[in-house]
């Protein structure tokens, strides 16, 4: 492993330092500031000419300023003589802007893979995009890990009965079913119908939840307007417990306060975005992702295949 | 003109509406704003196919907001068939980061010419780079306008006697010479020593001041330590009067503070990039770029040269 180095920026120092623990290796040096009118200043402390590099930030909130982070150190590694410069992005930000929804727009997630190669990204590593067709958006080797199975993990444990797990909305059926795979329980898919233009959404059930421990899965919890709804919903048609769970928690704007007053009895949520210490409480438990990108980083560095990661 | 286009982003919406005037054309109607998590939303609301679209962005502070509105404005126009697509940069951010000083630093300046490129600029329209190698960085077509005739013009209304243009370093001799032939004046240099390391700089200054009305010119005024520096010593010399201008002011950190309580009695600046309500002073002065932009941005689309801008 002498020529593996691993880099944090700032978006997640702790996770970075998890993962070196699992790697066996110290983080690399490096300093990322700002000069006094808030241009980023990098500069790496040590000689990774020849090395595989492995950087860890996500590109959470502040989305651009951990953008122009992540673009700026790779810039400063391919001029540095890396040898490979692999960008580990537990959480891949702009992924819901990835097509044209309405004339006229940008499609960004696109445009951040065509920065990160233009910058000189060799591969990327990340976790649950929102659409696995950003995938496509890349001619760099993409791994894409799922958080599914760490989630799953925390509730086999937990070893609650008569569960059923609900998909929010349809988009997320899939991977509702992934998760009951793993738990060996049914369904069930919140299906939310506007019956005219400009009348409230009536919330309806497809799948008995009657007295069941229920867990609502989804990728990214962001305002949490959807997964509150749909706990609430759950409750009203009578469950008996409303467990929810994410990969990454975005939690912005009034998601805490939503998640506080709902019927959310456990929000449990992954490490790829950091939660900053004002925004946790004591309905949120948050699962490491580092065993599962250590190992990643290990077999990726050691040209083994990572699929049995996913089984 | 019917198929230019010129949209605003945030950096100076003020600045773009005058250019605006100058052209005779409206701003383009597109909304730029944030989702609740901080990604940026961007919404062009009238189509732009086939059009000549110039937009205005500066990347002043927040550099890396304006930076990534740019690139995500650029991706939008290019997908809604723009036929070229015009960034005019009145202030290029990052432009000091343009070589590696130390080793393993990034050339970020470098960055955001392959940065724009890849988004899909076809043309960048700038004014004074801090280096004017920046122009190398790109493999598009583009043209730098210099702030310079505009700062000559306002000193040159005001009628001073006995005149000496002043450069604050070794570095800006070359633009202190150009404003000199213009105002037919001579020129002074600090010359900045540190006699041993680790003791205290001595400010020298070639030409003499003494009891002259001393103009300092630089491109950009940054936390304004050199600039003050050079007004405190051009006043212990015996100038009579200490006037400053640049084309950039960036102005961050104790800038305003220093500027107040030094021996600057006014100082000129152009509106490149936007000086917030609470920097502004009764020793600021502002000329507007806005009708040298808007005569390159004419002359561009009607293909002609537009080096009599310069003369
Ligand atoms: N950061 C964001 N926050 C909220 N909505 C977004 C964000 N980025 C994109 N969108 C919108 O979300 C929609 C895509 O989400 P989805 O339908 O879940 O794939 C599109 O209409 C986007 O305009
Ligand atoms: N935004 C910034 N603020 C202050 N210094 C900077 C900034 N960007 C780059 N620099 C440094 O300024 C130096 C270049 O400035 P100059 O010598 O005037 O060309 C380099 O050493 C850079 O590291």
């Amino acid at each position: 492993n002498s020529n593996l180095k691993l880099f944090s920026l700032n978006s997640n120092p702790i996770l970075a330092q998890e993962i070196a623990k699992v790697i066996g290796v110290e983080l690399g040096k490096c300093s990322v500031s700002r000069f006094s009118d808030g241009e980023i200043q990098i500069n790496i402390e040590e000689s990774i000419r020849g090395c595989d590099v492995y950087v860890i930030q996500s590109t959470s909130a502040p989305v651009n300023e951990h953008l122009m982070e992540l673009l700026i150190m790779i810039d400063a590694l391919k001029r540095a003589s890396a040898k490979t410069i692999n960008i580990v992005m537990p959480y891949y930000g702009y992924a819901r802007q990835d097509r044209k929804a309405r004339s006229r727009e940008p499609i960004t997630a696109k445009l951040v893979a065509n920065l990160l190669e233009t910058a000189g990204a060799t591969r990327v590593i990340t976790l649950d995009l929102h659409a696995p067709q950003i995938q496509g958006f890349f001619d760099i080797p993409i791994d894409h890990l799922m958080g599914v199975p760490i989630l799953a993990d925390y509730f086999k444990e937990k070893q609650l009965d008569d569960i059923v797990i609900v998909s929010p909305d349809h988009g997320g059926v899939t991977r509702a079913r992934k998760m009951a795979d793993r738990l060996k329980a049914p369904i069930a898919i919140i299906d939310k119908r506007r019956p005219k233009p400009n009348v409230a959404e009536v919330m309806n059930i497809i799948g008995n939840v009657q007295g069941k421990t229920t867990i609502l899965v989804d990728d990214i919890i962001d305002t949490a307007g959807t997964i509150t709804l749909a706990a609430n919903a759950l409750a009203e048609y009578g469950a008996k417990e409303v467990y929810a769970c994410c990969t990454h928690p975005v939690l912005s704007g009034p998601a805490i306060e939503r998640i506080q007053n709902s019927k959310i009895k456990e929000l449990v949520v992954t490490n790829t975005i950091a939660i900053p210490e004002e925004k946790k409480t004591n309905k949120i438990v948050e699962l490491s992702v580092a065993p599962l990108i250590g190992e990643a980083i290990i077999r990726v560095h050691e040209e083994q295949s990572i699929s049995a990661l996913f089984d």
